[in-house]
């Protein structure tokens, strides 16, 4: 008995290996372009054993964005304490700090991967953004987001996955200059928002009454008046 | 001769009601469910006829797409006339009838549809996207877009797909306020960037000298004003 619990043991940490070396090369280079015979040789097994543990790159490629999509939900994860805006400007640095690791996966991941339209890949990605959603909602103390409230904070996540998309691609521009410009899209769009719909209005008041006054939404505005004007 | 041109024209003309009624089914319906049997039966035609002139479904989707593909980014032109919000919100009007006439199939393709991931596809998508991407900086009256000013715009646009999709899923917000929604989205994503880069802020104080008094820009900082107070 006591080999069986040894041996089990030993199966589940032979898969985690094996899933943390695909995760590292499916992040440096385009999912596609990795071999199960690169990921064997990494890992320091033969072929055959990778098979044994993985039925084949598909399901190794789902564990390995498995385990991408719970690293990335973690990074979302942010005390309830200070301004607004510079709680989300740590999660968009934590957030690129994801984006900045796993580039070439990511941006194979978001364009079209080796497993992309599979339920079980949209599945992840869906999970990933609904944590998001869902930290954003707990911030702003909203239980349950009116629809308009909704559809800017989804919208949002939607473009800070299509601006580190662009971002990747060249890196033309600091990525410290978009973490700060995307905390204040997001205050751009939400006031949007609130500008036409009176619920999601109450709660960005809510919001700014309880923020300090040199939130994001006060910056935002200032800077729109200089321009403007 | 005669015979040959008249067969040759026949071919064509086949094919295009083909693709048209292909396009009709795969806008209704997600494009995985819907069958050759039944765009045959759509067209009044064999099921071998429609493989005599399209080898399978996926080669069927792909000119159905490019069909769809080129209806959309002709929507995306707009004559630069009258102030430049009035003139978005055309061109956003257009662009949520045809994602109101292609529900499905827009929403099917944006999130993964059966040719998702092939490189025709992609292709087809990023010269939508990049028709609507020149639309817009020959109607900001720029050449070269500086790199912010490049992100703004095209990150934008994928705001605009997202928001297109979210309202399709359920429709619980009026198209029509979405429309105006994306129009000061856009205002408030370029006001934000110029904010953070002078060229791009040049290029921005020019549009609005150019604008009227009443176009999006003062209207949105008007509203934003009025939040924050």
């Amino acid at each position: 008995m006591g080999t069986g619990v040894r041996r089990r043991m030993g199966v589940e940490e032979r898969r985690q290996q094996l899933i943390g070396v695909a995760l590292d090369l499916f992040s440096r280079r385009s999912p596609d372009d990795v071999s199960i015979d690169e990921i064997a040789a990494a890992a320091g097994i033969s072929r055959p054993l990778v098979y044994h543990y993985f039925p084949g790159k598909l399901s190794l490629y789902e564990a390995a964005l498995k385990r991408a999509s719970k690293d990335l939900a973690s990074r979302f994860v942010e005390p309830a304490e200070g301004p607004l805006g510079a709680r989300l400007l740590r999660v968009m640095r934590r957030y690129f700090d994801f984006v900045d690791d796993h580039g070439p996966g990511f941006a194979a991941l978001m364009r079209g991967g080796p497993a992309v339209g599979s339920s079980a890949t949209n599945v992840l990605i869906d999970s990933v953004r609904q944590a998001a959603y869902e930290q954003i909602l707990s911030h702003l103390e909203v239980a349950e987001a009116p629809a308009r409230l909704e559809l800017v904070v989804r919208s949002w996540i939607s473009l800070a996955e299509s601006t580190a998309l662009l971002w990747l691609d060249g890196r033309r521009i600091p990525r410290a200059d978009l973490e700060v410009q995307l905390v204040q899209d997001f205050a751009a769009l939400a006031a949007v928002g609130a500008a036409h719909d009176e619920e999601t209005a109450a709660v960005l008041r809510g919001a700014l009454r309880r923020d300090s006054a040199s939130g994001p939404f006060t910056d935002l505005v200032t800077r729109l008046i200089a321009l403007a004007s």
